[in-house]
């Protein structure tokens, strides 16, 4: 019995295809969900995918692309978009671009436009309130944060957006491996923030690609 | 120094306004703050109110309506909303059913009607089937469950609206307190889950008003 | 053996007389420290005591104090201070007043004036920005938060003066007992916050004595 | 005194012999072990031994295989078993398979057939429902999940044979190191699911062949 | 719409029937329930209902019975069951009345005859090892233990049945709550170990179940 | 079957007798085993009774005695001891008394004599520091402390004595629990400090009882 | 948009400069930051640098200077400051070096002179006995300890002055990480120690370097 | 000022000298500590010293001793010691070699002689039972096991000796790191039983030859 069982309906269902988680996967199973793919002549997003074996595949798929700090790799060109002001990312810090581009590249992937706004944090609380002009235009705010994670529960008493909150995993002591972060971000005494876990930038975007759906059908 | 110091101004910057959280404040305080509330004409929300505390002002405020599974109390009465398909809140069991009360009122509060679906736990998954087409309609999912916390992953393959999960400390052993169905709702494989805190349905209900907004908007 | 042996050299030694720790002392014990301190003519505080100790006490002692929400009780009547602007105690929440309390009650015991400010918290963070030029006269800034502890960051970016950062226990879900809080405070990305236990306004308000008795000193 | 002490009885007591757990041992302690089941002439597995060191064993001993995804290593050949549908091995994803291949080793070192159905997570639920009559003549089925751990608990709705569940280390943020799948299937609102530690295929083989063979007496 | 949605096919599907967690229902809800069984002429096993809830019901129906230790509540009377050695509950002390018993009534209400052996703790390992040949004819061993749980583990080394763990909450310090029981037994080095919950005696007897129900059905 | 098992051979196997921890048993399981006792002609002590428990057992028993702070009780009188200058239990603070008494009455049991040298903490160093001649003949060292744990280890580099530490559960936020004080004094930089459970007062008297057993032996 | 967004007006608001946290960002990240702080004519501190990042700044900024156990990076030769006494950098074990060492170089880059005082730990407390007079004239102490932490209960309970409490991640089992360390400083007995980041020496010396600035202000 | 600050005088006070921790000392550091002893004209003994540290030690110094499982060094050739039965080192598993040699190192430093008793784990009780003869003329039992830390207790139940129970880190998942050995040791059911950190083996030691001294006193 073959390894794999790409759930290839899981578009018509809800609207949008299974991605490939690729930190655990072998280049070997990693290669035949690439092929599988190709055989029904599909673009794939592969996530968190470690240097050495995207490079194996960048050398086989001379259109694909890599993006480093955040491991994310696509099989095929996207389209490029214009901003549509849908959504802002904002981030606390540089450090935290491992998580900044992935939800980037799933947007892109997904065919959402997004600005990313960097090193943003709290502890100099004047940058972001320079930003609020530029950003009450945004439909969706992701906002990303490691260490103490404060910045959604600022941002969130102070615009309207859905807000959705991406802790990371910078940090060290008490902060490392993102989970003061995250319980920051859950313990928000501001209003509606959602959260979604450590580092995990594709599913924040992916909220975000629910939540445009919905206006989108809304149009319809 | 007065001991309160209510931001008033919330509504005007970001749509909706300050609630109160009950469960660690004196009934000195809270009578100071509603007074201040019925000062200013406002009708006030207050969550998570113990039920000794509740008969007190209920004494008082001859209109305010009380939930005690939840401890929502409403200053004074709401009015009635037709169905109009905006919010489902989804359960896994009856033991629920104090978070599921927070979710209903809060959202009754800022104006948003919502149905309440019980007791759909995925050890019987057949339950959930036979809802998926009962399910379609609802612009936003708010998905509760406490042990394993397993609900929301399933919808998330299943159906293509926002969804936000919340996790609720019903259980025992390692599912005390609810951490289990929290960390379960952020490790969730399927796509684009956001997640509160653990009983926080205050804070489900206004992430699904800030997504509702969001369209209101849209079509203004 | 007696079951006491109170450091009554403390003083001498470093400035401060040893305080006692009142919540998990029997009444019988702390009958005897009490009488232990009369009989050398000194007055003392107790922290944490309970509401039905506290009764016991304030029947026999007829000059003494407690404040229930701190638990702090003070065996002889202290004189008023003038504000000389040396501390401002700033809390998040009307919640926090356990703990306000107690850095209060433990400064004026020491000689020390304070100011209180509450209910500043960073989900409306206009209610901070218009109260810095009434912070900045004062010596030194005890900031006091519960759920996810994010005031002291933002005021360390704001204001130059030593920031003591007290988490209270303040919170449901991840943030019950007030772990969250502390990590966040002390994962701060504003620079030089130190920060003491959950709910240790005692600590904080010594740490304030520290500091000021040093620019005495500087003086003499 | 020699370093180890080989419990041959067991056998005889329990009905099979001890195994050898390699990840922590030293090449030299692994040789000796080796050389004393030679001496007794009998086969030997090891779990979990790393890759560098089963290529040392490899290159002395001939017949030994091993499998480096789960780290198997077993002294002399198997022989193969026809399948008579008494364990299946259900995985959630293909990451998982370093905990399939120990199961499925393990079981045919003891002499038990199974098959191996693999990427069946319940974000795709329709993967698991149409395989659900090919999972009905079973004898027992093995159902390994890491992120949130949720297989379990739907399989245990729908199927009435024993379950025994094996969380594996497949996540990242708070599932990091399989602790979340582990809980979360502990904490399983289906009926009488039984669990192993975090990536222990041989315990779950073992407790599958501690079953199996009470119907064998049960048939004598 | 109704609070309650009792999956009435489970039997059909799984072999067995829904019963229902009583700690955290109302009751109200509890009161619905029962008459929703009582109107499809069915009895129902309530697990973890406390004492002043059970008094309600035990007045009210005459017929029902309710174990204070566990909280087992039965609807109505279960016919007696011969030994027929199918399944033994050994527990490490006394104080673990409460999961002995949660498992046997569970057992009985399932149709399963079981011994319960107390009071075998390993400190004093005579004491087990003079039962060992009284161990062997039965057919499943539960074995259940609080502090530090090694009781499963010297039992898995002597004998060869399915052996279920239960940790139970028996203990203070380090050991409060269970988790060390509940870890030492998932990391037991004896071979083919299971575990339950923390306290689960309802789960560990429908795991014997599962399995007893699997050698009925081999022999059909 | 009965519940109890007690193991009453355990005195001439290591030398002492098992005793009861009555924490978590009934009234009705405590009663038997205390006539079983009774029965034998023989002295019990059981640890961590509460006091509506004991006050039952008192009425009966007229002999019997009851320590109240550590819920020790002891079915028959014992003989005072002269101090062989055997143990001496030295406790941070007052607050400590539950543990330090379970020690105190748990060797008296044994028949070891000890002394009590209460409230040491080192937060007023010389206070140990005038001791250390006092400390000197004695043979072993019981060191009890709750918070941050530290005395262990400033009397380990003073002393040459075994020394048993035993956390307290004394302290709130962080220390809440004594996990703090457990892991200090399991971290010393002390040599040679050996630690009990927390709250565990029993265990450090018997670990007392062990050592100076083999000095008897060593002398017979 | 660029990656980076420095906050070169924090000097003019609490009267130090951003620094800048070396760890998580890349080596073309702190390029851009470092050119940014030259093109203003500015030195800049890099915290938790990594000796191979660094080896290549080193090549390029031939002044910079580089210290390999803390990591600090410095852009600009700094001036040699005289002892005024001002902060005194106790530490309990030679291992403590990377924190001591990062307090030093902030404290010198912000121009404080300080004093190192190693390998004072409790364990021996002679050694910090026989220091106190050279303590004394010290403005500020900044404590470290790894493992049990307790360095700075002692020093509180014999010195007057502030004291900054540092955890170092020196230690294995329980202390691995700095846990201990940090949890028994904020539980410390001693009055009015207040505690950072484990490993936080940047933190600490800005911790004094705000109190040395009040006692400045004071004197203009 | 120098980086160390050796306490030579520990000899006099408690009988024995400082030894050096080398996990985290740097080479350099290392080097003036071992030349500091060898101006003293002094053993020294260094635990958990890295493998490339030691060789470079070890080609200096031609007389050390460095044993690889361990990582103690030992800087002179000590004498061998006939066997007096003082101290056996059993140990539940050949993986926990690296903790016996710390231990039976340190006792041969201290002038101790010991005997190893491997893998002796309670999985394989009968292993155990045939070697009850053989460990009662040892003065003291030192038991060391990983996993599930079982074989304390036992032991405990069948031995009157002190008993010294050390944690290991062997193990995976829920055992990674030692925590579930550790936990279980404290929670023993068994008498008396007392425990050092995880892999702290020469702390083990330390307190047998705390308690040894005690004996010898005893006889002078």
């Amino acid at each position: 019995m073959d390894n794999h069982n790409i759930d290839h309906d899981r578009e018509d269902r809800i609207g949008f295809q299974e991605v490939v988680y690729g930190e655990s996967k072998s280049i070997e199973d990693l290669s035949h969900i690439l092929e599988n793919f190709i055989s029904k002549d599909k673009n794939v997003l592969i996530t968190k995918l470690q240097k050495e074996k995207a490079a194996i595949f960048l050398k086989k798929y001379k259109d694909a692309m890599y993006d480093e700090p955040s491991g994310i790799f696509i099989l095929k060109p996207l389209k490029e978009l214009e901003d549509k002001k849908e959504v802002v990312i904002i981030s606390a810090g540089t450090s935290d671009i491992h998580v900044t581009n992935e939800v980037y590249y799933t947007l892109k992937y997904m065919g959402v436009s997004s600005v990313k706004l960097n090193d943003i944090g709290v502890a100099g609380i004047h940058r972001l309130m320079s930003k609020i002009e530029f950003l009450k235009p945004f439909k969706i705010l992701i906002v990303i944060a490691g260490f103490e994670g404060a910045l959604p529960t600022v941002i969130g008493g102070l615009l309207p957006q859905p807000i959705i909150a991406v802790p990371t995993d910078v940090g060290y002591g008490v902060a490392k491996g993102g989970h003061v972060a995250l319980n920051a971000m859950l313990s928000s005494c501001a209003n509606g923030i959602s959260v979604v876990n450590i580092n995990n930038g594709y599913g924040a975007a992916m909220s975000a690609v629910r939540i445009l759906n919905l206006i989108k059908n809304k149009n319809d």
